[in-house]
């Protein structure tokens, strides 16, 4: 067997298409609508209350019979850091003058949270036959509590190191995240750990912008995993098209993972101000940002991103930095204006239409029929 | 004629593939094995007095018949700066103490010239049919010059906006530069400029580790050059093999640009250390440097790109910072060490092999063919 029937055997869609859970920007219509079409519909969950994943799963199973995925990140939530905290609300200053936001009414808060044993209890219920994970992979028990009940086992790798740590410990399939895929970047293994693999000499510094110059795109980072692993790989990164689907199957994908041409679909709840961003000529301008999050992610250059810097200092441990910057997202986008909105997007927003997430799936599926 | 036939027409090589140009690992020999194979190869000539670019062209055109390249860098040298230069080698300086140099003998300089009527003048003589320019184009009464003996004039461009201002301002075709190539990245127009292009506020940070956030991968940055504008665009960065090849062709590509895959060539004249690196697992982590040169450029990570940061804010502006660090180049590199080489590398060392650049160049364009 080769990739791509390895990946149609480990999920049984008729194409072998994925569309990119994004958390914040469309729920369980966008997934329904994706599995009915024949690809694979994801519900992103790092943002959902245990009853909203349990409302959301009753809404995808009652609307599909075919395979879906749901979504999870695996981070380590840090211990509250006044001091980090303060400085974070220190740098938004200015900004919560300029909106008549009182900082001391934001209470701090994690804003995602990681795969959870309380989460898999819901899961259990409904088995979802693909769990994707971001960031790694759930601590071993945790694993093994989705593989008992039959998952297919998905996470990005943005390096050929961290592909081959995810097929040790447990992933069926890899997704190879090139550097241009928007939103949060999958990177867990610190390139530092990859300088010691490679016996070099001296400390590699731990900053994000260092960090980020060692990112490979889709066009090496794709068929130098195909070559390391014996699980199937399925590209992300910048697919915005047909010819974008055929380049990766030439870099030997089994398959493809899509999110940014979804974006300005009527079942994604992307926002006014997103679906303005991404259709202008500021979307040829995105950058990876720690801003919204506290972790790289790719969204379009705003007025925070400029402002601050892309990836100031000031913003906290990942998921910490949203609690202070929501408040300044709502009251600008109240007013029409995406200052401080993470406006997540890949590099590449020309697949991008205002049509049915189904349009979308079988446009970029005709490529991908057998 | 589609942009495949248009790039034919104005370089009649057997095959649309350029060797690209590789200041410091290459000169005529490898420009003239490509040639004879049926690719275009090039001559970097920013490292070459006169009397060696004269040289070099007398070798080339007495080896072969067929069309090649010459590239020059077009930057502004930067005045002097004996702050700037004091502070580089005060980074320097524990370096210098462990190898017994004395910093007060190294003579500042800037290493790599930009394109001038001097250069103009010997190329006059040989009028190359091809001149390939990196960092923008030269000014006008410089670049009508070459147009005057018919030469091709390319670049690199590495957004969309750069692409366009080549065509504005008389590239006949341009080089898309994923982010993945190895060497200098070409960036000459400022992602803050195009925050102002796309009516942004604010200002983007001018650092070079916020700059390079925003660059792209072939993958996303070549569909959409493609589709910017009107000449053939060559495909740059991270081609390593046949696969690479049919993918930028899936993307768009007129042809392509390979350099990473030529290094272990025995007509380059990579050193030992380089040679080593790329052939170790080092090769799988690059990073863009500023250390050696002072504009960034991919390179295998080394001992002084851990040590002081790969784009520390003491390195100077390009190209000035590369007197001060050779010396310690020549040193470790004569004990096998290469801490301090400018171990240039793309993300893909898979194409690398130990043989001649005709069979690198005949390898890779087996699926060029018509």
């Amino acid at each position: 067997m080769n990739a791509a029937s390895t990946l149609r055997h480990l999920i049984p869609t008729r194409w072998p298409l994925i569309q990119a859970p994004m958390a914040g920007v469309q729920g369980s219509a966008m997934a329904v609508a994706v599995s009915n079409a024949g690809g694979l519909g994801s519900l992103p969950c790092a943002m959902l209350t245990l009853d909203a994943l349990r409302a959301e799963l009753q809404a995808i199973t009652a609307q599909t019979s075919q395979p879906y995925n749901v979504n999870f990140f695996c981070h380590t939530v840090p211990a509250h850091d006044a001091a980090k905290e303060a400085a974070w609300r220190a740098a938004l200053a200015p900004f919560y003058a300029e909106h008549g936001i009182d900082p001391a009414a934001i209470a701090a808060g994690a804003g995602r949270a990681p795969f959870s044993h309380e989460a898999a209890d819901v899961l259990e219920a409904f088995k979802p036959p693909v769990v994707s994970f971001h960031f790694g992979l759930p601590a071993p028990d945790l694993l093994a509590r989705v593989k008992a009940w039959g998952a297919v086992v998905l996470s990005s790798a943005t390096t050929v190191a961290e592909a081959r740590w995810l097929q040790a410990h447990g992933a069926d399939a890899i997704i190879a995240q090139g550097v241009e895929a928007g939103g949060h970047r999958g990177m867990f293994l610190p390139a530092n750990t990859l300088g010691e693999h490679a016996g070099l000499s001296g400390t590699w510094p731990t900053d994000w912008a260092t960090e980020l110059l060692t990112q490979q795109g889709t066009f090496t980072l794709l068929p130098q995993i195909v070559a390391a692993v014996q699980c199937p790989v399925i590209a992300a990164g910048g697919i915005a098209d047909t010819a974008g689907v055929r380049a990766t199957m030439a870099l030997g994908a089994a398959g493809v993972q899509v999110g940014t041409a979804y974006l300005l679909c009527p079942e994604a709840t992307t926002s006014a101000v997103h679906r303005a961003a991404l259709q202008s000529p500021a979307a040829q301008h995105t950058a990876l940002t720690t801003l919204f999050t506290g972790r790289p992610a790719r969204g379009i250059v705003n007025r925070v991103m400029r402002e601050l810097g892309p990836l100031s200092h000031a913003a906290p441990p990942f998921p910490t930095a949203t609690a202070a910057i929501a408040p300044l997202r709502a009251a600008a986008e109240k007013m029409g204006v995406r200052d401080f909105s993470p406006l997540w997007s890949g590099q590449n927003t020309a697949g991008c239409r205002a049509v049915g997430a189904a349009q979308i799936t079988l446009n970029l599926a005709e490529v991908l029929s057998i």
